[in-house]
């Protein structure tokens, strides 16, 4: 089934080399109007050369969108991530997946807005972004064209498509010239790091890998304490200090950065059916997730905690598998939101040389501090007795049991 | 309704100054005839002294058992449980509830053994392990007869305590007669300490609570790196010395010790209904738990890996709160056995100042070494094409309900 | 622990023998101020009889308390219950569970409105219902001083209970005088028969302990067909007409009454740890369990509807064993109400000697109205070919497994 | 990305008009051997037409395989399929699905045995029988070539298949050549009917769709009541009688029909992300999925039997979705076989237009007929005190709940 051609295409621009080959491709391909997007979600990159580069690869001014979004970013999508406890295969804290909707929502609705037909991004065929990217765009807009052009493009190797950008005058930087040692994707929750020098699972990473943390043994000898202030499930203060939600998360990566927190090396399996190995950094991220989790264990009860910690893998799951703009994700998100109204108070952390460690936490919802000693006043105080019935009846099946299966021990 | 009295009780003796008031009041309340059970669990004291103590308060040598269960403590529980990268509510590392159904399988073997009627543990009224040992002890004996003193007797204090150790001859050490500034307990896989200085969980556990580590901050200034060898789940051999089960736990405690691994600091809600405070000190197992993972990382494929992951929360729970022998525990560790068969090979793990970092792993089973590579020079190479089609169908459903619900994003 | 006694307390009565027992006793045993609250949830009973009698036996009429709570229980309680297509242990629609936390809410309203520090039940010592009454009350009124009569008083036979009676004028008619062959509850969902005839599992349950339903056989020969409409999961309206949720729930009823609908003959396990037989009969509920999955089948997401259904299992249970009033009951309600937006259109069921057959649905908001079809005009049409992608990349991982494991077909 | 053409291609073969124009399209675009396999699964066709017409279309006759696999089909994946109470959305049995893999294991089978380097199917690019079909495949065979002939060749409607079968003397019976109706699959678990006259959800399914069933209305007047035997879970007996897996599904098959039992008129959700309609019938299956709850309502201790409800979603979505050759599958029938070891005795069944109802239970496993009574002789005795215990603890959390967040009621 041959598509037509797309006529107005929004594309995720970064400004480096591949998006503008990128670029270039969809004007020479289709000859299509290309919206160049480029969002800064804390990747740690200026903006402005990207405008630069976009006016100079001949896309209209009025078809240039360069946002900030870092703090709708941390605010409607890391933060209800970190309610609940989110990690993915035990472990990683899928900095990456989260960021993708966000980019999928504001391509779409600028595609709508300019009245482009499709939409671009510049994922490879062998990854999750692409997954990712593509499910956003759907689930918002069902009938978007989408251009996948690593699934698409006849370029045999990389040679290919540096001939192909040197045919159209995009610049190469020199050490774009041979093939990264590894490629990175960040943003203001994480960075990533995965391939080549990484390939080899049972080959420790190199330390130049690392983009957002000193490691545990560059960190100073003396550990940093600092307290986190949460209101509903979400962090707004470090040291009393309010803050917005990128500002708090930047700050707590600062925290992270200097204590050498936050890095993980994983084996982890994709979407796609293939294992992957990758670095990341996590730092204020690490930092987060301890921290909610102090705070929920004095202020969350057991049947939430329980059935949270549950529902958790599934989540995880579907963050990583792209599917955030879906009904089942929306309502655990409602189940998750719902637990969280009386997770505030203070907790107390302590970050030294990699480790985080909730040393203190304090709560004016506290279930621990509403201590059973109030009982003991009442008519209603705790009863030692109470646990022989407790215990009697959970055993009653279990003696039923027995008596059936005959000796067993 | 009144029970008639116990005539010959198993008694779940440590020697130590609370049970051997147990023990007495077990003589003088009930006339019964008592066998004092005293198990090496890898606890860390000298279990001569507990015989000695038994004869002096006047039970038979006949009627007194000794046993080192460290190796079917490790093999046969702390394994099991480790296989499922078990840890509950998100942190703890089970190493009380854990040792629990053990005692109480060989206390009712025991009482089997010399015909006695009755089982009496040691453990409190506000606690856990009461609902762990007597679910262990109905599960295995339906109808034994459970004696737990602390439920029972009517010392209304410490005081009154002491007064009938005296009355008995029973020996106060001098650090018995105040109150213990917390109490502890220990086996081969952790230490826990509760209680008094630990009770207000804003303010920072003390350093001398520790047990089991030094901090961080002492641990030396150099990594350590180990390599650990799994054979279908459990560990086998460290830096390639083949090792019995308690005798590698012992060596990962120790090296976990050396360098500050394994401390939590945790407010925790009990089976039976409020939240305690704990500190937890399980260096080995904090090292296994990271080398299994790791090792399951590139063996376990991601269908198992995940099913895991879910039925995981449930499997700790039933483990914390006692139901070990139960037929829901044994379905589910029948599904996480079939999982390991091919969790072999080689973790290499770095120790420093308290992070245990996966630095490398190997397996002849990888599932990513067998890489994809391999798929390219046949006719089932993998095709970028293939993640288009993979898309539109998991998009399908989103992009129908889209159509339905009309502009979302 | 000796309680001081209760002053005033507030006893759900039914106007029955054995309340009004209960009723005399509260007054006896402790001297206490009873205020009676006899509801109606649609048992099927008059209500007015029960004031009268509450008058002989002494309670002032300021004490007496007669709600019409029909509207309530359907609305807050079962449609909500009823939007998770909720069954326990695969079969058992909680027409009994679902009733107590409504009577428990009211009791504790009524206590606090009168001043009084106790509530009381006539459930006895062994079954679901002491459990949960009683978590409602604990849930909702912390320190309520809880009086449960059997498992109280010294009564040790219905012998001394019926003396009890006769000497102090509570009229006994004469049907009460020998032991009944078997014990019914009922209101407006459901009615339950237990005991005597039923005990044994293996024969079968005799026709005349069914309440709310004729046979099968007697049901007439020619089905009855009717539409039943909903919004936002809930039924609104039967064959078109518009009925409150109490109405529509009587219509059912009638219906399933008429055509041998409802009937259940189940083996349970109750919380408290037994097994117990039960016959059920839910007219209404069980038409109503059948037409929402047909509402749901057109315009629930699969991602909706399968986390639904692996989500149910814990909710059934949860209301079963009492826990309507805990957190995790309503985070999971979160999640289920948020699933429900939807779910709106019209149903056609078949009413025929015992079966209920869903032969229609519409709905607006249709899944599976907005065919496919509509797709196959536009660029996104349904490609076979996307199939291929969809299946390779499914396969990939069980491929690479295949390549370690050798052989296995 | 163009492959080799297949040389030796294993073909699931019915001896359909559908299969033969896809063998002789095999032969004539490919120039391929083609080997057929045609295997009886109780879907109610003769086979030998089916050898006659390969022979008739050039296959040589060593290349024809012909297998009864009733047996195999019943024992190896109906009774496991149905120790796990499963069901799909709620409802659907899966007859279709559970089929697939053993067809599946068969092909490959072959495939190696004849040293074919291909296996084809004739499922449709819009259905999940083509997924469940090469899942399987590449499950066990992980580099087999895959040819799904309606995802390939370029006929463009109907006309032109027809055109090609004269073209190649395909006998071509009159009832084929205008479209059909609605489409069938059937074998010894079920027959299925969808397409053309089911297509609007909205209107009934005429009578002249079902295939393996009579009507309610249309059955007896009078009830036929049968015993089932099952031993560690599976059936064994029907009245007594020892049958092998695939004689007593037959029988119950039989029984069913006769009594309008196992009619199911659904609208699923498809594993390629759209819903479709269905009419099931699975008479013997319905029969068998009550008496399984009924034998484990007496043998299956509530720990198992929530466990296993909680996992059955899952596990049917995988057996549904075509993993069954998967890890996670496996590993969750090893939970599920383990449960069912005791899951022995009797089960009487009532049959009476369209119902099923199990009327007796007996078991010489039985958990109910261990009476609590027998506790009550011992020093065990149920005592109703301990209930108010189990109450107290339970709701502990609730009450310290309650007092933090004030009144809710």
């Amino acid at each position: 089934m041959s598509k037509p051609a797309p006529k107005k295409v929004v594309l995720a621009y970064s400004g480096g080399l591949d998006t503008s080959i990128i670029l270039k491709w969809l004007q020479t391909e289709y000859n299509a109007e290309v919206v160049t997007f480029t969002a800064d979600l804390g990747q740690g990159e200026e903006l402005a050369p990207a405008k630069e580069k976009a006016l100079k690869l001949g896309i209209k001014p009025e078809n240039i969108f360069i946002d900030d979004l870092r703090e709708e970013f941390v605010r409607d999508f890391v933060f209800p991530m970190f309610r609940a406890n989110t990690v993915y295969e035990g472990q990683y804290l899928l900095g990456t997946s989260i960021a993708r909707p966000l980019i999928s929502k504001r391509q779409i609705e600028i595609a709508r807005q300019v009245g482009a037909d499709a939409v671009c991004h510049g994922a490879t065929g062998k990854g999750n972004d692409q997954v990712r990217f593509e499910l956003g765009y759907y689930a918002l807009e069902p009938d978007i064209r989408v251009i996948a052009p690593w699934r698409e493009w006849d370029f045999k190797s990389r040679e290919a498509l540096l001939d192909f950008a040197e045919k159209h005058q995009i610049p190469i930087s020199k050490d774009k010239r041979g093939e990264a040692p590894f490629s990175v994707d960040a943003n203001l929750l994480h960075s990533s790091s995965e391939g080549k020098v990484l390939e080899d699972p049972a080959v420790e990473a190199p330390e130049f890998v690392h983009q957002r943390t000193i490691s545990p043994e560059a960190a100073p000898d003396t550990p940093t304490v600092i307290t986190i202030t949460y209101e509903k499930g979400d962090p707004v203060a470090i040291d009393g200090e309010a803050l917005s939600p990128a500002a708090l998360l930047t700050k707590l990566n600062q925290l992270g950065h200097d204590n050498g927190v936050g890095r993980l090396d994983l084996v982890e399996n994709r979407f796609i059916g293939m294992k992957s190995r990758g670095v990341y950094e996590t730092p204020g991220g690490t930092i987060m997730l301890a921290a909610h989790r102090g705070m929920e264990s004095i202020t969350l009860d057991r049947g939430a905690m329980h059935l949270k910690d549950e529902l958790m893998p599934k989540y995880a799951s579907l963050i990583y598998n792209g599917f955030w703009f879906s009904p089942e994700r929306e309502m655990l998100q409602a189940a998750i939101d719902h637990s969280q109204q009386k997770v505030s108070g203070v907790v107390r952390v302590k970050l030294y040389k990699g480790n985080v460690t909730v040393i203190g936490r304090e709560s004016p919802n506290s279930l621990y501090d509403q201590d059973l000693v109030t009982f003991e006043e009442g008519v209603q105080a705790y009863d030692h007795k109470d646990a022989e019935g407790f215990i009697k009846l959970n055993a009653l099946r279990l003696r039923v049991l027995a008596k059936r299966d005959g000796q067993k021990g």
